[in-house]
């Protein structure tokens, strides 16, 4: 069965950092394997900002192989044969969980803007509830990479007693003045374009494809390397030979991103991306302890595994490095690996042998510490 | 006086790169300081993609100061007291030389798309007729950064014995993929706006000002550093104690690009940004030598200063070396110098003291060489 969605906080609202109280949320979500007797093999996965539950199978509207499915699958990394593995869409996401495309209860018109503006802690705590949901009370891991990254850190600051290891990647434990700078220009993108209608386009029938579009093309840059582009396409010319002195995509790499952008506004809501890159903006875990994280990770419990890519200018390895700093200031227990890869930040999402043997090494250790058998019986 | 406007190529049209001959050229300028008696002390500023010939004075609709006034004037690293400096608008610019807003003459109506696609070759080509109207054969030297840099390798390349030394600054000898792509990113921004018209936005009385606002923020921040970024915003909040949980500018960072945004529409014309991002792309001066740099410039005479900034990431120090490289490959007389400064491309507009001081001990020795007085008399 592909996915669930389930209707959460019914009784007790969900109270969001915003002070706003949202009840009756809906979380869509996936999992995979199977969850042990004792209930100790359950690993969440986090996914990026315009992620969703797909994780393995086949995204349901570019068909398109799940977004980790060379990651969580039986015999990979994250090992469904051994693992229970759950995935949920992020609150003020467009994949079935609640958010800004949803019928807001007290009008019964689309939320548009009057959805609250959500954190990184609302996004976790909305998916603690679905986890006590499923009975389980500690996981055994929570692992994302990018602002799924931030998820896994929010989990073990809030959960520290609820998470026995954490795999942050590719992340940073606040967003940089450059990359709320990159959200700022998306953001813009989507508000310039009419059909936007002040976030009120569901209502109207309209739709910000050409704002969404250019929102998603501006951060494709960002998720390649300098070096990926240059490889990948260089100023190979597309279908022609020779530049057409006009404004078509005369070369391949416009081509790609012009696709990047068309294929994106078919399964992505355009207010969803204001309020995910918000929320990521917004993300500071040191920012109630006078901006000294190390204080927001004193005598952690929780078993850390921070990795980070050579080539990644989103998330460089300066700012995960920042994260391990913390941590070993905070005496927790932190392994850090800065992974060799000229693919940029989107090598999280690639096959890269190091990173997965790395990865792959974290969790085996982790299991034997936790007296998890090699296969659920 | 500020500022000159010439029309040239009026019985000699301009033949343009695409073939489209142009004719009735129209060219805005500025000079600065006296042109010496055998016309030997000339030096020609090329500006870049949103630059104008306002080099020294200050911009007519800004009011701000001219954009390399910190370089050239009297007693500065361009000595106006020594040297007679020229700059004029590019072509397919909207600071009064020809370009996409103006008057087609076969028509009697605005340009528009119907303007021919113009390179950095076509644009070299048109400040050549100026300086030829100016009755100059050979200038002393050519001098620019980013874009400017550009036409300063295309002048060696194309008019090597019209020009003693050359200065190309934060560039690069053909457009990176990366750079293609932000600059595609840019013109879909604009091209998806509403009120663009298909470029015939003037006859309309439009202006896709929300497009071109949306193509100058992301364009802005790949002219800093993340390190100056980070120095002059942070996550530093803009005129509140907190965030507002809204899509207001709340940091910093945001408002800044808001304002780069805003303000950039009031001064540039948003198919000038077409045109002129469109031949930085097609920019590539090994193109008609097999992609062989060095061949283009094979037993050049031309004197090259070639700089770059450790933080650059637009026009990194790797793009620059190419050039030296190839310079080097073909026997060139060639100095490298890679500055130290942290704040991103945007350095060669400001005040880096290394920078200035090699720039202008370059100029006293080729000044030296060139057999110059210390003042004209």
């Amino acid at each position: 069965m592909p996915g669930h969605r389930v209707c959460l906080a019914k009784e007790t609202p969900l109270r969001l950092d915003s002070g706003v109280k949202l009840h009756d949320v809906h979380i869509a979500y996936d999992t995979w394997g199977t969850l042990n007797a004792d209930k100790s093999n359950a690993i969440l996965v986090c996914h990026a900002l315009t992620g969703d539950h797909y994780v393995v199978d086949p995204h349901p509207i570019t068909g398109k192989p799940g977004w980790w499915s060379n990651v969580v699958g039986p015999g990979r990394v994250i090992d469904t044969d051994r693992y229970f593995v759950i995935c949920s869409n992020i609150l003020g996401g467009c994949m079935g969980t609640t958010g800004p495309q949803d019928i807001n209860p007290d009008t019964q018109k689309p939320w548009g803007l009057e959805f609250p503006v959500i954190t990184i802690g609302d996004m976790v705590r909305a998916q603690k509830l679905l986890i006590e949901h499923l009975g389980i009370e500690t996981l055994f891991a929570v692992a994302g990479g990018s602002m799924g990254g931030m998820q896994v850190l929010e989990w073990a600051y809030q959960f520290p007693e609820s998470v026995f290891a954490a795999i942050p990647i590719a992340t940073a434990a606040r967003h940089s003045a450059q990359n709320i700078a990159f959200n700022e220009v998306g953001r813009q993108a989507i508000m310039s374009d009419p059909d936007w209608c002040e976030g009120d386009y569901h209502s109207q029938d309209k739709h910000p494809h050409r704002g969404l579009a250019v929102a998603r093309m501006a951060a494709h840059i960002t998720y390649l390397s300098e070096t990926a582009l240059t490889r990948k396409f260089g100023r190979s010319l597309q279908d022609r030979d020779a530049v057409t002195y006009g404004f078509d995509a005369d070369f391949q790499v416009e081509s790609y991103l012009r696709h990047q952008g068309s294929t994106f506004v078919d399964r992505f809501d355009a207010n969803s991306y204001l309020y995910i890159t918000r929320a990521m903006d917004y993300f500071d875990l040191g920012q109630h302890h006078d901006g000294q994280l190390a204080r927001a990770f004193k005598d952690t419990p929780v078993r850390f595994l921070v990795m980070s890519f050579t080539s990644d200018w989103l998330y460089p390895t300066r700012e995960n490095r920042e994260i391990v700093h913390a941590l070993n200031a905070g005496a927790a227990n932190v392994s850090f690996v800065e992974i060799e890869s000229d693919k940029g930040h989107d090598a999280f999402l690639l096959d890269e042998p190091e990173f997965h043997k790395v990865f792959e090494g974290f969790l085996e250790g982790c299991a034997e510490h936790r007296g998890l058998q090699r296969k659920p019986t």
